[in-house]
């Protein structure tokens, strides 16, 4: 059944948004900003659940692309997203019936919501990532047969770029990444428009929901004074995103971030209180695998999130300092994002790890610590 | 009056190219072997002078873009530049009624020829730089206030990217470079699409008739046995070109050369038999300032080209080469593109460089060496 989101539900799912970014995604503060301004001007936005889309409507996703670094800096006017829309429609010949995001985490679970309340168009509830991932062909559009091209690109001056390379997208992100960084880091993307039939073959569903939820789990938490961490767990179970691993609780101690290629890259070091034990976390915008002790225990595409321990505030690789106490925990993906085909394009070593991938679940079984609670 | 350009007269046009490409351009080398092969399968093309094309017409001027010293390695298969036309012809919702050369000197006097042997097309004598320049906004179309999106761009390997910056001509450049470096340093383009009447108030005109007078001036003298370098100056004397001065005769004693950000960039450095003197010419794809002694005796947007001696064959900065003996000749450009809003676009300082214009039949009279003919 479709449903409306309001204003007053935008800072829990921004909340749940940013643990699903997995430490990037881009702060969805911004995001949120601009979308409760669209709201208040056009009203609330109307979510379709996937099930009720019609198999032939046309479905565009709208998303933010950049370095989440540069995210925080320069702060969009809030057309932009809209402008890769209408390019993207002027291309297809052909009006969306919706959006959707490419991503559940961080900022892009807001982007369609502000082109949504924007043009009056419903957003569809679900994502192409069940996450957050730094590249264009890591979505599940892509890896189970979706084109990206023709996408559009726009820029904060009005331009626009219209890139296909047909059924390559890896090109495609290739050359949107360069059009990207020629726009000062961050641009606006339309991409990967679908029938409604793809997007229900292709998408990871009801994922807006999911990160409401979780959202709404640590708020619930915090006003009642018990454990955040409990509370995400809680509206996980439910879920396809239903194993929750705590990986490791101690402070951070080192960061090393450096933008790069368009990216943020780098990694933060964690210790225990004990100082006995340490955690590992290399990031490209996103966590990527989570080392304890020398041992992996998490790696991508579960997701590994960073969180204040006493709030349970989830924390983004460019929000890390020096001290910071933290819960540090992994969360099993779907399984359509487990499938061999799926860890071909945003498994370990699309990210150059020289690891296998291997659920959360066993890893966790596998190399459990007795100081750590599951 | 229009007329036919057949393989036979490819080469002398490839020379006289290779002179007005100052340096830069790329070699026409590979331009003409493809041109040559095109025109034994299709037929020769159709030139139309300028003052014959219809005001209602459309023209699409096609190039190659990118560093001539990834040019020379990286061989195209020879239906790039006709899809950059046909993209843009899509994006416009029109056929183009001729094409044109952006720039009449290098590479790109034989991409158009290209296109128009492999469509049918004619190809107008005219362009839109008189010479060669490094980047898309240096044309006297963006000068005389043609907009050059929306521009298309075409890889090897069917990509196209449209670029639409309104009538940001830099923009569209800046983006459009960044699009090159990411398909290897080369890519083809279509650009400042325009009418006939456009091309008549903003073209350089019958500057492919310049290339090929050129060529066979050169030619001629050398199966005469007569100065090359007097057969051009009375090829140029009747043209919009027609001061030439001899700047230096000397060796090649050094020549430093870097790509970077898409583009050759250096200097190469020239001293004469006695020793002496020296010349220091700095070039960023083109050559952009020759400097005897100390003192500017050429700058762009006047051309300076180094000539073999001997055989007066132009010499491209890749093509440069310890010991070679060469002469250095500075030629006028025409009036049009030394008006204050031209050199506003391509006068030295857009290159960074730290001197006004000044003609080159003065600054020669004014620093005239003793030991120089003129």
């Amino acid at each position: 059944m479709s449903w409306e989101l309001g204003p007053g539900q935008l800072q829990d799912l921004a909340r749940g948004a940013a643990l699903l970014g997995t430490g990037g995604g881009g702060d969805p503060f911004i995001g949120r900003l601009l979308v409760e301004h669209a709201m208040r001007e056009h009203g609330p936005v109307t979510v379709l659940d996937p099930d009720e889309v019609d198999d032939d409507a046309l479905i565009v996703p709208t998303a933010q692309m950049g370095a989440p670094t540069v995210v925080v800096e320069k702060i969009p006017q809030g057309s932009e997203p809209e402008s890769a829309l209408r390019a993207l429609e002027a291309q297809l010949g052909r009006s969306a019936d919706a959006t959707m995001p490419i991503e559940c985490g961080g900022i892009n679970s807001m982007i369609p919501l502000l082109v949504a309340a924007r043009t009056g168009l419903p957003v569809v509830d679900a994502d192409g990532m069940g996450r957050a991932f730094p590249e264009l062909q890591m979505e599940t559009f892509s890896v189970y047969g979706v084109s990206g091209s023709p996408m559009t690109v726009a820029g904060e001056s009005q331009e626009t770029v219209v890139i296909n390379c047909g059924q390559d997208n890896p090109r495609m992100e290739w050359l949107a990444r360069g059009i990207t960084i020629r726009l000062g880091g961050v641009a606006y993307i339309a991409e990967y428009s679908m029938t409604g039939r793809q997007m229900k073959e292709t998408a990871v569903p009801r994922t807006l929901s999911l990160a409401l939820s979780v959202g709404k789990a640590i708020s619930t938490a915090r006003g009642a004074n018990t454990d955040p961490i409990e509370g995400v767990r809680g509206a996980l179970a439910p879920t396809l995103y239903n194993q929750l691993r705590i990986l490791f609780q101690g402070k951070v101690t080192d960061v090393e971030r450096r933008t790069v290629e368009g990216f943020a890259r780098g990694r933060a070091t964690f210790s225990d209180f004990t100082g006995e034990h340490n955690l590992q976390v290399q990031f490209q915008n996103e966590n990527l695998v989570a080392i304890v002790d020398g041992e992996v225990r998490c790696v991508v595409p579960d997701l590994i999130c960073v969180l204040e321990s006493d709030s349970g505030e989830p924390i983004t690789t460019e929000g890390l300092r020096y001290g910071q106490r933290v819960t540090v925990i992994g969360i099993s993906t779907p399984k359509m994002m487990r499938t061999p085909a799926a860890l071909n394009v945003f498994g370990p070593q699309s990210f150059g790890l020289d690891y296998s991938f291997e659920p959360v679940e066993s890893l966790s079984e596998r190399t459990r610590k007795p100081s750590l609670s599951t």
